[in-house]
Formats: C-alpha cells, structure tokens, sequence
C-alpha cells in the first residue's frame, strides 16, 4: 500500500509553514518561508511550491492528494485571501489558480481557526466525532465548528467567529470596533489586558508579575506565574476561566457538541486555566446539556498545529 | 396529480391542535384536543388518529406522506416526549410507537422550536435558504438553527436553545436556574418583565400602562401602547430591540446565515420592536458578516404556523 501525503501551508503574517504530512498525521518534512518579505503573490506561490517539489524528492514522495492551505481571510467557497489586513497581499489573491501554475493538485482553503477543527478531525482528539467545536486562543479567539461531520462555513464563509461573539455587552473595546467581544477577555491579549488590571486595581501587590515591565508582560509570564502559585496570577485565570466557560456554555446550546477542544498558548498552562473553565462551564451550561460535553484539551502537537490542520484541509468535505 | 398531503400536531400543555395541510402549505382541516384532560398516552394518541382519520374522510384524502408532531421535549432523533414538565404524561412516550397502532405512516417529532423553523423552510420565507436561524418570542425564547438545508440537532438532539444562551452574565434570574438568559430579557414575559421594572423606575409615569393591574400586564399590552406612541412602552421595546440585536449577531458569529426569522406574539407589534432589532443588530454584528444577513418576520400566518411547522418536519432530512 502506498503512503497518500498531503501538503499543509499556514500562512501567517511573519512566517509561512509549510509541511509534508503522512496519512497518519505525521510531518515528515517541514520549509518555512518569510513571507513578510515577499510583495508579488506569485512569487510567493512560486517559492511555496519550489519548496513543496523539493521535500517530495527528498522523501522520495512521488505524488500527493491535495494542498490545504491556512490562510488569514482565506475563504473556503472561493480559495482566495480577501483583503487581509495583515498580509502584504493586498485585494483578493486566488491561491488555486496561482498554485495550479506549479502543481497539478487540489487546493483547500480556510482560515487557520476553521483549519485547527479539520485537524482535530482529521488528525487529532475528534477523530470519529460528528459535533465539536474548537477555540484556538492566541492573538485572538478562533473557533471552528464541526456539525454532523462538516466544518460549518455558513452564508459567507465566514461562519464560527465565535471570538467575536459579544460576551459581555458594553464591555472591554476590540480591535474589530465593538465592544464585549470573547477575545478581548480569552485571548491570549485579553488575559495580558486582564493581568494589567489586576495590577492596576492591586498596588500592594509585589509577586514575579509586578517585576516585569508592563510593556513586555504576555499571558505566558501569566501562565508560568500562575503555574508557581503566583497569587494575582491565579485570579487573572480564575476570571479568564469564569468567561470562557460561560462562553463554551452558550456554543453548546447552539450546536450540542459531543466535546470542546481548547488550543493555543494560554491552554499550555494547564489546570490552572482548565480548571476554572470547567467549574465555570459546568455552572453556565443549561441543563438540557449535562454531561453530554466535554471540555478538552487539543491532542495535536503543539508546534505542528498549525500544519497538520491545513493539510487536514485536504479532506475537507 | 395528486396532490400530497401531511399530519402537522402541535402538542401544547393546555391544547392540542391537528391539521391537515396540503403541499402548498394550506390547513384544509384542523382538529383541536384538550392534552390536560389526558392522562393515558395511549389513549391520548388513539383520539389523535381518530381525528385524522375523520379529516381525511371529511377531506376525501386517501393517503398522507407521514405526520410532523412538535412536542414539549420532544426529541427528534428518538421521536419520544422525553421527561416533559408540563404534560401530564411523565417519563419517555414513545410516539412513533404508539401511532403505530393507528396508522401506517412515518412519524416526526421535534420540539416547536425547531418544528418552527421547519414550517419557515417549507412553507414559509425561508424556501430555497440553506442558511438560517428562526427565534420564537413565547413564554420562553425557542430557536431553530438550519445548516445546509439541514436542522441542527446536534449530539443530544437539543441543539438550538439559543434562549438559554446567556445574554448577560450574572443577569435576569431564569426559569432554568442560571442568570442573564437570552429569554429572560427578550420573551413575552422578558417584555413584561422589563415593563414592570421601567414601571417601578417612573413613578410618575401615568400612561396607559400605569392603568392595567400589574399582575395582569401582559407584552400584548405594551406592544399596544407602544404602537400607540405610549413612551414607557416604546422604551420597553427599545430595550428589548436592544438586547435581541445582541443575541442575533451572536448567532450569525456563530452560523453566518442568510437570514434570521422573528415569530411569535411580541413581533406582532411590528417596527416599535423591528427598528430597534434592527439598529441594534446593525450595531453589535462583526463587519465580517456587515450586508450579508436579512433580518425578517416569519413568513408563517400566525394562527395556523404551529400546525405548519408540524407538518414540515414530515419533509425533515
């Protein structure tokens, strides 16, 4: 039996991955392009598929079934990048056509949120499921949302924004012009935002977090502060917790997931996030849905994340 | 060609309506029971089809597809009334089953809410959409989320509870036993609940709200006065319009449909609730989504979209 490999690409605004991926979710081979410095899509494309030929040969890989592609603003019905604000690719780029240039293989896009629930389909701690949702909590807030076996895209392809779910009205301002957005309170920025209030709202506090300049503190010092036993640090989960179980709560009584996976940097910090989720999750659901979820964490690797759900894009249906 | 016709059965606490309906979505014929003089499901069920039998026989009907039953926990994926609290049959009655006995057709069971958002696909403002949500404005809040042409039902078959989404957190205490529930703030009762407030926060309002008992202030009312330019009233409405806004961007975060569906009696006052919906949507939704949702009135005549909803879910995938 021959081996099927797939090719993952995410895309993000410093760097683009790019990795050769086994049927079994392995990532055999891996390039990484600067993709801040390329201005022309086509010599973007151009180098990606240079660099996808090149692995191939190496691993003596003769064909592949598909290329998925995580892409910021990347629209699953039409394979383009749409205005990306963060991409020095301006207006819409259409990545099938330039990579059907270079390669005669299917092209899957979507965005990296959508791309993290095909791999935990696909590759991950989903395999076999048929309802789940999952938060990637990074910058932002991403969430996919897998329904009866399929990604949910909706009208605009769009669908599963749920970072931008309005969590508390008249709340904490977003980058997106609202007010009360998830991911100004869960993300990884919300959680930096919620330890410089705590900081704020207690000057008599003199632990680890008051040693770092405010301009550098990031929820990772939050996270291995809290890990130590740090105090405030503990209280920064503890409210980040209580938000995003409330928030899990009301996904489930719109699609009634067999579980919800949790990824991205905040979750390395283990049951001190975890733990307030669930109490809090528990506390919020409604009762129609006790114990039918599960609040999980991601069972992909961490560093190949990213990867293995674009090429888990490949199998999207 | 012979024209097909459905059973739709709406199963109320207090009534039970049954209805003939054509496939043009016509009742030609309608039966109604009292569920509270019942206490025996099988006999319950046996009157049902005897009803049904003497329609078709009034109707010259000789055949029908199948028969749609929106049932209080009604689940979808068994076709049992599960533990409902306001029937006098307790535990699991398994419908199907006992239809059976009568007649020899398909059964479908659903709760109203989803049955709802059916009779919208059907016969209603939704055919051809692949993607929308309906929310009904009763007593609670019920909502059905349709993907793909498809409803939601998720793993437990109670997905699409989105009135029990909370709307704000450590809010309005609800029905179910948590806080800050959409149907707290949005349902006829959420209406007259805020009314009450708005009531006891004026005193020297003397409008004509301040002239009907307290105890007997129903939504109905303020929907008149505020059609009637009634200040209170109207800024009851505003608040309401406010709050549900909320709640539907939420849910287009969530599925990005084309459409969302207001039924239910407060919706029957018309643009002193509409405008504000509107504005409020406008407001709260996330510019990704930005003119690509409608938000409209159930297409459904009110009296018979009970009976309709029913009957579409003979045509449920």
């Amino acid at each position: 039996m021959t081996n099927i490999y797939s090719i993952g690409i995410d895309i993000g605004g410093t760097n683009t991955d790019i990795g050769l991926v086994s049927a079994d979710g392995y990532c055999v081979a891996r390039r990484n392009l600067p993709t801040a410095t390329y201005y022309d899509a086509s010599v973007y494309v151009a180098d990606i598929c240079a660099a996808i030929k090149e692995m191939m040969a190496e691993e003596l890989v003769k064909t592949i079934d598909g290329i998925g592609i995580a892409a910021p603003a990347g629209n699953y019905y039409t394979g383009c990048i749409e205005n990306a604000t963060n991409l020095n690719f301006k207006g819409i780029i259409d990545l099938p056509k330039l990579f059907a240039e270079h390669l005669d293989v299917p092209v899957t896009v979507s965005n990296d949120a959508n791309a993290a629930a095909y791999g935990e389909l696909v590759y991950g701690g989903a395999k076999g499921m048929k309802h789940f949702i999952t938060f990637t909590l990074g910058t932002g807030v991403g969430s996919g949302i897998v329904i009866d076996g399929k990604l949910v895209h909706g009208k605009t392809g769009n669908a599963g924004e749920l970072g931008h779910a309005i969590l508390i009205p008249s709340g904490r301002p977003c980058g997106c012009g609202r007010k009360g957005c998830l991911e100004t309170y869960t993300s990884a920025t919300g959680i930096r935002r919620t330890a410089l209030e705590l900081l704020e709202q207690h000057p008599e506090y003199d632990g680890v977090l008051s040693k770092v300049p405010q301009e550098e503190l990031t929820s990772k010092h939050v996270g291995d502060a809290a890990q130590a036993g740090d105090p405030l640090a503990l209280e920064v989960f503890e409210l980040t917790g209580n938000w995003l179980g409330i928030a899990l709560a009301n996904a489930v009584a719109f699609s009634s997931p067999e579980a919800i996976f949790l990824m991205g940097g905040p979750v390395k910090a283990g049951e001190v996030l975890m733990r307030p989720v669930r109490e809090s999750f528990k506390k919020h659901l409604c009762f129609v849905y006790d114990n039918s979820v599960e609040i999980l964490v991601s069972k992909l690797p961490g560093n190949e994340a990213a990867i293995l759900g674009a090429a888990a894009l490949t199998k999207a249906q």
